[in-house]
């Protein structure tokens, strides 16, 4: 018997008969997660991780091998001129691998930011030693392509330009093909953070104009958390070798580690893999990502007409939401305090995500993960049931 | 019905009926894992993470509070003098992260070294800039506490000394303890890379002059890969705010994230954490570092005798091998392949671990993970089976 820690925890319904060698589980029902992460999963994402397989077997060099063709495919172009490398650690890690390893010793790193993931890719330039220039705008404003390309006109040493795709901060959309047409035309790398869009959007990297892109196991494709990966072009990436200011974020040498016998440099998470390859499957699945996509829409629709019916404001336009994650203004009621209104919610098995976006007070709702339409419209009873509860009154549009 | 990959993978045993939100896993006997990692683990470590859980959730909060307080205490110290911060990513992350936050900037760090991880943590300190003073010895030779002393006497600018507990190379011990003592009488800080020795063996940080040491999830706590933690002396680590080299691998940042509000600045291995609070659940059942090390014990030296009586030399001379991994050298018959040997054991359900040491043709017994004396015996067997498939004959000396 196995003692359970002093902490808050679920019954134990998973049996394992050794005997037999079989495990029966009537399995817990945890809080569904309306957040950009760590997300409702799959049962049978998170079953793939039963197995212990070693990180030089036959079989997970194959799964390994299988997953990263399968999100150079998911780019729209091709295994002659990309490559998908994986990279151990959250999506931090892998946003901070190709800066470490791709940005040129004593050029410039120019960062569009309109949200706090974007100026964090700033701080992790500047803490590596790169001279980091910011184009700040609104956090309810996309990105302008205009000024990125006047930007690098007056300055020759900026050799990388960074955004992000959707910018999680809001939820917002930026041109990432409109700026990507200027980066390459000016000749210069262009670097997306596609976080919380990659798997859900289309994204043809060639046509894009990106050089790298970077994700997550556990956004759009509904993995598990536990590393995220670069899709690269294959010339851009193999000339930055013997660059890296780090040994574990060397994205180079990960790449070749990969590449010459199939094996990382170092332990991967074996079992997070093993969830992501299954979750790439269940993508398929699902139609790729016009399917994904398709769901996500759908989701965000009834969220965002379900809590604007309900009285609540939208932060951004909706001509600017990506079908990620939606923020919304504290109602403006004395009743209204937000730390009760997520607990009250949680209580219900809802969770979701707090957030102030700049100077305004909002909260956002997330519709990614294994979550579909008829969980939105359950969401949206346990707020209007929760907000009756809490006495608020909003004055309702529909 | 989810397609599978064009990849050999076993059939999918597992069958989940969504109506019962049942699942039943008739499990796929994997092979078992005599290596350094990743590791056999237990089923319950593996069913711990069929859950998804929010990283600001209030059990996940108490959980990873849970597990770090407990690594605490595996340290033989107390959290009002240490603590405990976990990282995203391999083992290698965890040790980079020290370097990049706890050397000083224009400070020295000495490794001393006798293998392959020694040899990295010195090409991780030169990457991040750090001006580094090597101390090499044989792989089957520990290294000296009298050199460091007097390496230490001589070079004021030395911050840091640092060296493996067991270097996974050989597998052979080194005298920390005398380390420790000569470094503290110095005034400099320890740092202890005891990837493959912590929860298996004892190592009480404050006694042996530790400031800072990193093992990882999936060694001898039985962990699944995900994230590696170092156990720091609080003083020390609080002193080395602002001084990181790197974003992610900021470990004073990183501390200070989960100290305020019990969450991770970035997003968690989720899955990994419950598996591992499992794990800790399952090494205090056992007995703690002496019940786990009398079983690693235990099987190390069926393995060291059965093997030596099939007439198999070991690398290291005995009293200086720790229990964990054993290095034999290649037998000395024409008709002995590594890839073959390697490849029958494999079929046969036996993953054993290849490495050259030095310049020795040598391969790796690894002895930790979910195995116990009846698969130490099996290993032999196997090898017994196959020795004669190869017609490999060996000087047995029983």
């Amino acid at each position: 018997m196995i003692r359970r820690a002093a902490v808050d925890q679920p019954p134990n319904n998973t049996r394992y008969d050794e005997k037999e060698n079989v495990l029966t589980t009537s399995t817990w029902k945890d809080k569904a997660l309306f957040t950009p992460g760590p997300l409702t999963t799959s049962r049978t994402v998170k079953q793939a991780m039963l197995r212990d397989l070693g990180s030089r077997d036959g079989e997970f060099i194959a799964i390994v091998r299988d997953v990263r063709e399968r999100l150079v495919r998911l780019a729209e172009v091709d295994i002659d001129t990309h490559t998908t490398v994986l990279m151990q650690g959250s999506g931090t890690f892998g946003l901070e691998a190709v800066l470490a390893t791709c940005v040129p010793r004593g050029k410039k790193l120019l960062c569009a930011i309109n949200g706090a993931y974007g100026r964090r890719m700033a701080a992790i330039g500047r803490t590596l030693g790169i001279d980091v220039v910011e184009l700040s705008y609104a956090e309810d404003a996309p990105i302008v392509p205009a000024d990125i390309e006047k930007a690098l006109a007056e300055d020759a040493d900026i050799a990388m330009v960074t955004c992000c795709h959707c910018e999680t901060t809001s939820g917002i959309l930026n041109p990432i093909a409109e700026v990507g047409a200027m980066v390459q035309a000016a000749g210069r790398d262009f670097y997306v953070d596609a976080m919380s869009s990659f798997g859900a959007i289309d994204t043809n990297v060639a046509e894009m104009g990106i050089d790298y892109l970077v994700s997550s196991a556990n956004k759009c494709i509904e993995g598990v958390p536990g590393f995220s990966f670069c899709v690269a072009k294959l010339d851009k990436l193999l000339a930055c070798e013997g660059n890296a200011r780090s040994i574990s974020l060397d994205l180079v040498a990960q790449y070749k580690g990969l590449e010459s016998n199939g094996q990382f440099r170092f332990t991967p998470p074996t079992h997070a893999i093993l969830a992501f390859h299954q979750a790439l499957l269940e993508l398929e699945e699902e139609g790729g990502v016009a399917g994904r996509g398709a769901r996500y829409r759908a989701n965000h629709e009834i969220i965002a007409a379900g809590m604007t019916a309900m009285g609540f404001r939208r932060y951004l336009k909706p001509e600017l939401q990506a079908p990620i994650i939606t923020s919304f203004y504290y109602p403006d009621d004395p009743n209204f305090d937000f730390t009760k209104f997520y607990s009250l919610l949680a209580e219900r098995g809802y969770v979701i995500y707090p957030g102030k976006v700049g100077d305004a007070d909002c909260f956002r709702i997330g519709n990614i993960g294994r979550l579909f339409p008829n969980d939105m419209r359950d969401l949206l009873s346990a707020v209007s049931d929760v907000l009756a509860q809490m006495d608020v009154r909003l004055k309702g549009v529909a």
